[in-house]
């Protein structure tokens, strides 16, 4: 029998609600053998205005000896911008080294799109997650004078940029269409732009089964809405990685459905699977949250901890209730775990 | 009577075909008594593979003493990316103090967008021309081996920051809705962030009558693909600028339509009116390109020398030009040039 040991994190505003969904379909559909056990931690907001903190050297001892991390979201209009996302979402992704950012797209039938003509929408999102102008490098001189000068350093290197393009070559190399996109700007960010580039034709002459194309991050962004069909696997930076996911979610479904895992490959520390939305704190506390993202991301979760068949029951599950909802009245937060819940047990 | 001195580059690709419209119809809508003299430029592929010079300081000199500036677009595949891009037209937009980079996007009745309903889009981007991760600084140590580091520094001051900001304010100040969108990514990029933010809700408080929000640059890309009718006046910075339009681009017409002017406001130099589309090799010298972004990159260019009612009927003349096409037989970039030209005048 197995056991899986999970680290809870709720987090701010809708946070709490999606990830009670989140368990509720998690413990329906794990097997009778597989045994769940989690541990709730209480950080965000509330967490920082009581004691000043957002995460510990000793909260990353505790989070560190489990299986994995299941998050909500972080954030609150009353902590001061950047706060929350470099010291705690941030702080985490870089100290348990999560470099590959996995956020899939797919336009499941019936679910609504900005886009006219419902095209064929299913690539994943390789981002790098652990470098880039995501590092914290910087600085401001003269701050709050006419003088100011604020710098951000992008840190990019071979290490770093080679273990995320080969990451994303062998998720390419697994799928029926075989596709690799690399985005960049490297017309213009030469020096980032020449390493990823030379890393990712070096490790794409590996792969001689891949099809390979490079595309600047504006240029991809008028793909993503006028030919989403054409990507597979997309991989990318940290930065243009955040923009052109966020764009990816809109097109094939919105962030209501959109899943991301922070994945630590070499399993030295827990990976962390979350919504990629925030805490929307304007509709948080009203039962108003699409859970929906969040219970794929326990799927991406489970199919970490090699649970594949109980991460395809959930996204089949997913997929048939979205296909359903077309012309239903709205359904709560809870309603929507719910009903997840029942039939992915069912 | 007065008279125009414009320098014309024609570039490369579709850059020379698209340029000799625009030329055209400038010529059809100015009235008799404005003389236009122009004197093309051999910049981009041609002259870097015969000379190996992109743009040398006699250039800069000759090129200052005209009114302003009218391009096609610069890129070949021939050419190592960047060098074009950082040799031609970047160190233009540095050298001319180019601070204001502005680009309308505006969905004209009849005009095909991806987006599904048609939806309401008509506002203006002011983009940070001369900072951000455009300035070339960064490097790289150890390149070509595994322990290759490159980074890529992001230059922001308050001075540049500002000028931007009022540029945009007295642009939202001077339109009907009166509203401002600041985008960045402040919680994550905080040194930048903070100065763009705090400069943005300084110059606010001049200005009482303008709305303003504040969005992080991943959920404008959302808000752009299911709300687009939201934005009126967007002020941003250089690569998240160089991001937003071409999104914007593609939902309101796409880049064949989509025109753009480097603008130094003071005059000391002379601004420059481009295409947001590149020299597409691809279909170079066939006729196909749509001149119409060059043409409306004129309008914008007369707008800048006082001739608003001339811009005007450019913008008019296009409009219903586009309103035309639905269901009729692609043209030639001539055809469309021509058809342009006869209607300016007439
Ligand atoms: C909240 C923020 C720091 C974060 C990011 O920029 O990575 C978010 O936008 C995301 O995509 O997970
Ligand atoms: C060609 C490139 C350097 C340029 C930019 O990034 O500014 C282009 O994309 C643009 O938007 O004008």
């Amino acid at each position: 029998s197995r056991s899986i040991d999970l680290a809870v994190i709720p987090g701010d505003g809708i946070g709490r609600e999606v990830v009670a969904e989140g368990l509720k379909v998690l413990s329906a559909v794990l097997p009778q053998d597989v045994k769940l056990e989690t541990k709730e931690y209480d950080f965000g907001a509330r967490r920082y205005h009581a004691t000043g903190e957002t995460l510990t050297d000793a909260d990353l001892e505790a989070l560190k000896q489990h299986d994995a991390i299941l998050l909500g979201a972080i954030g609150d209009p009353s902590v001061p911008s950047g706060v929350l996302e470099r010291g705690f979402l941030l702080k985490l992704r870089f100290a348990f080294d999560h470099h590959v950012n996995l956020r899939p797209s797919k336009l499941l039938p019936g679910v609504a799109t900005p886009l006219a003509g419902q095209p064929e929408i299913d690539f994943v999102v390789v981002r790098e997650g652990t470098e880039g102008p995501y590092t914290g490098n910087g600085g401001t001189i003269r701050k709050g004078t006419p003088h100011e000068v604020a710098t951000e350093v992008s840190v990019n290197t071979a290490y770093g940029v080679e273990r995320v393009v080969r990451d994303a070559f062998a998720r390419a190399q697994a799928r029926p269409r075989k596709k690799l996109a690399l985005i960049h700007k490297n017309n213009v960010l030469t020096f980032a732009g020449h390493l990823w580039t030379d890393v990712f034709n070096r490790v794409a002459a590996e792969h001689p089964e891949v099809t390979t194309e490079y595309m600047h991050v504006d240029a991809a962004t008028i793909y993503l809405v006028t030919q989403p069909e054409r990507f597979d696997v997309i991989v990318t930076d940290n930065l243009f990685g955040d923009i052109v996911t966020d764009l990816a979610a809109a097109v094939s479904g919105g962030i209501g459905v959109a899943a991301s895992g922070n994945i630590n490959p070499s399993g030295e520390f827990p990976s962390m699977f979350e919504p990629v939305h925030g805490s929307a704190p304007d509709i948080a506390g009203r039962g108003k949250a699409d859970p929906t993202a969040t219970v794929l991301s326990v799927a991406l979760l489970l199919r970490h901890l090699g649970l594949d068949a109980e991460a395809a029951r959930i996204e089949d599950t997913v997929a048939a209730d979205l296909g359903e909802r077309v012309g239903k009245p709205a359904r709560s937060t809870s309603e929507i775990g719910d009903a997840l819940a029942v039939r992915v047990a069912g």
